[in-house]
């Protein structure tokens, strides 16, 4: 799928709501819906560590509020400000594995407009999911 | 403060979005700012359970992503199906007191429509923030 | 019931076996069984924030997975090098809410020796606990 | 590496442990140093889901409480009572980022032997790190 620039003026623009204290390593998140509607995510730190939200799951859940299902996702974009685009971290792999197809495009970037393109899938091999939850 | 049953309303519409495949407990959220926006929230859970985030969560990071700042919300209602109204759990407990007022009121609702009201200080007593990092 | 002296020499002990590279806070728990035993926790951080376990936790879950179930412990001691001695933040409180009686004892100190005690009920009043889990 | 069958044995021991009241789904987790001590890690849910800690984390936070720093480890062994061998969730895999090897290996086996070999860095590509973590 190709990067389209609006997207990364729309991550920037999510990115500058982020709110980190504690950090100050700023994410931002861009989701698009497969019926064209878009949702925005940023990282929200807490001073025990334990309970920061990243961007992207931010923008999951807000999605999910707004009455969005699993599977209604088109394709999500993460930004930092750092040299090289930064990944996504394995929480939010995990409810990426939850709320979004497998072969979802997950788009990283940074402020200097670099793009690296993967899937959901590619992120989390051999992904954990509801189908594991089997009692013996 | 006095509890407006158009909240009522409101939290529910927020819960029947509830993603809940594993516990099937639907939880919601309603959260008002003090210039007057007000944003849902719902459990969206997890395969893995501990990526799950609670309602209460839900609706305080949607706000945040729109720009909104710690200290700018006005009240909080929170609902479920379970006969007594349900408090919130320690990690939306902890949420709030980084986001919220300390007095911020935090109403306990379900669909019969009882009401317990507390707020995020009593919730959540001698609460740690971030005035409690410091490096010895 | 009484602070021992000997148990701030324990969870000092405990508190630097902290992996701290993000906020260099060093927190440390030990925590005593009904039978006697008794078990070091610390904080163990990470990059991303969010998955980071806190000192009270790794305690808690390091007694389970030797056996231990809920209802057998006695105490917990939770220790910063904070001037005022903090508070165990909220998820910790949940956990212990799971896992750990009501009244039991909660101490809180610093490397100065300052001791603050509450129980669990005290630290997350109406708590959120499997009794609510009703499927309406 | 070759799959020892006295780790079977050990994760099993250490699923047993499990506290799932929730999802009744066991988990066990086998940790080797590379000093040749091992830790045993189970899961441990809580009513609220999001404060679940996995059997992987349990077992590398055990460790770190007792000493333990990133880089010691040797192996990891996760066992579940599924058909299939199931997979660390990303949490467990960011956690494992944090304090193993790239190169470490993960073993997923179940009750019936089946034996998968993975590694760190295939479970979480292009893993997100504290070498992410810059300030522009």
């Amino acid at each position: 799928m190709e990067f389209k620039q609006e997207w990364l003026h729309e991550v920037l623009e999510a990115r500058s709501k982020a709110y980190t204290p504690f950090s100050k390593f700023n994410v931002g998140a861009y989701l698009v819906t497969k019926d064209g509607k878009a949702f925005h995510g940023c990282n929200v730190e807490n001073a025990a560590y334990g309970p920061t939200i990243c961007a992207e799951r931010t923008a999951l859940v807000s999605a999910i509020a707004q009455g969005y299902k699993p599977g209604d996702f088109e394709l999500i974009v993460v930004a930092t400000g750092a040299e090289q685009p930064s990944s996504p971290c394995g929480v939010c792999r995990q409810v990426m594995k939850e709320l979004c197809d497998d072969d979802m495009p997950v788009f990283m970037t940074n402020t200097a407009g670099d793009v690296i393109e993967s899937t959901v899938e590619q992120l989390l091999p051999y992904g954990f999911s509801g189908k594991d939850l089997t009692n013996d």
